[in-house]
């Protein structure tokens, strides 16, 4: 049964309330927020193509959505702040069913209620493509310090939140932002550089290398495996490191932190989520492998990138 | 020849220089916008289609990347504010030439630059559909009070700025978002509402009208017509009174001032844009047209919708 955008889109208003941290929402040409606090703004965006980062048949509507926040929760995640609001587009294939569109919603609206998100506006658009959908999330830092990547010095420690490899097999649909966790550590302690894996645990690690202008050797023996990873391996004759260290979408926190920190960050209340030291950074530029026994071998940042 | 995403946002980053008015930038989870005045926090969102917003095959990339830029400028013009900050998504069509992509780029980044608008942050995805663009803009309001579409009421004068009608044969692609006008128009007087034309004069004044809960009568001799719409009259047999009130994508703005305010708002300074009084609005729900020596008659909210 077609339907068209203002029957969705009423559709959305009557399901959301505004808060009183807004001052104009859904229905005006741009949502007003009043600002808080004295710490700057935070803004991250990041857009999910069917087909490219979900299989449009095998994944339910509310898993798109919920995965379109999630991404961008874990960016704001990675800056050891709180997420505040967002802004949604979507592109919906003609012919899409309105109950589609309903669970897109859904996803998007429940993952951002999660995490304490207000959805305060978005576009509507058709397709004749695959499904698109983007989400453009904003922050108010406040009292909190906002961590970037380029902050990590030689010596510093590396840590990582849970474990790698493997997200394929469902996890890279159904992760928890690391939210809770990165505010926990960026109020226990100094954190001096984080980022999150989405394209690999190497690819990832080199880009917060490259940004700090440092190296870093990775202890094989401390890479913490998922057991995705393990089952993947059982399938496909790689190692289940080789899937720990490339596979992506993990939605980790990987930082560095000082050495007299290291302690603050591992007493650090995360909620159950498990945080390890992975291994250190070194002046010698390069991501490095330090096998127990072996010398260290160089790692190339492989990891997910698009190619046109 | 193949590129990869990398090449691209390596490519993209050379020619960007963050201003002394961001924090951190391009190359970090999120951007990091120091906080800029008392007014509120102004956020928008718009998302183009290849084949739905402009036929790829005639659009020279570059007018892609202007109009995507421009299409959310106008939303914040539809504020009265003037835009500061955006992050962009583009999702490519695999063998999309590199040359291509670089001009969508160079689009969006003149658009913004004329406007004194940073682009901080983005996203890059592949895409076996056609080329989607989002644009997420955000804006401090400052000094200046942001202009809703619920403040008009019965009584208040409507005006437009420019003319209406017959976008489609190219002004769709390379309007002026009417920023510096609005802001002129935001500091000489009190607006009680305002909506930019995107979806059509009649369906744009039927939002404004919705969210304000009130009516409006046009007065027929008095709607702006474009040239243009005489131009699509001739050839289409429709009138161009009937393209003013619909073809939609003038991106004119439409306003409510108090009568007392009339005359300060036709005295601002708009850099030569016309600015008309077009007709009234009415405690009496509805839009009606009203031409000289007949009856007033209702018209439809009609205009540019996305069906599913």
């Amino acid at each position: 049964m077609p339907f068209d955008e203002f029957t969705f889109l009423r559709w959305i208003r009557r399901r959301t309330r505004p808060s009183r941290r807004v001052s104009l929402g859904i229905g005006d040409d741009c949502a007003a927020i009043p600002l808080v606090g004295k710490g700057p703004l935070l803004v991250t965006t990041d857009m999910l193509v069917a087909s490219v980062d979900f299989e449009p048949d095998a994944t339910p509507a509310r898993a798109v959505g919920r995965k379109a926040m999630a991404v961008n929760l874990s960016d704001v995640a990675a800056m050891g702040c709180e997420p505040g609001f967002a802004v949604s587009s979507i592109a919906l294939p003609r012919g899409c069913p309105l109950a589609y569109a309903r669970g897109i919603h859904r996803g998007l609206a429940e993952r951002a209620e999660a995490f304490g998100v207000e959805v305060v506006g978005g576009d509507l658009s058709a397709t004749p493509g695959p499904l698109v959908l983007n989400v453009a999330l904003f922050a108010f830092a406040r009292d909190l310090r906002p961590v970037p990547r380029s902050g990590a010095r030689p010596g510093d420690v590396l840590l990582a939140t849970g474990a790698f490899g493997g997200s394929i097999l469902g996890r890279h649909l159904a992760f928890t932002p690391r939210v809770r966790e990165a505010v926990a550590l960026n109020r226990a302690t100094r954190i001096r550089a984080m980022i999150d894996v989405s394209d690999g645990l190497a690819a990832d690690l080199g880009h917060l290398l490259e940004e700090s202008g440092v190296g870093a050797v990775l202890r094989e023996e401390a890479v913490p495996i998922h057991p995705d990873a393990e089952r993947l391996a059982r399938t496909d004759g790689r190692t289940a490191l080789h899937h720990a260290l490339t596979d992506g979408e993990d939605f980790e926190l990987l930082l560095a932190v000082a050495p007299r920190d290291v302690k603050r960050a591992l007493a650090a209340d995360l909620g159950g989520t498990p945080l390890r030291v992975l291994g250190e950074f070194t002046k010698k530029k390069g991501l490095w492998l330090a096998g127990a026994g072996r010398p260290p071998r160089r790692l190339r940042a492989d990891g997910f990138r698009h190619v046109f």
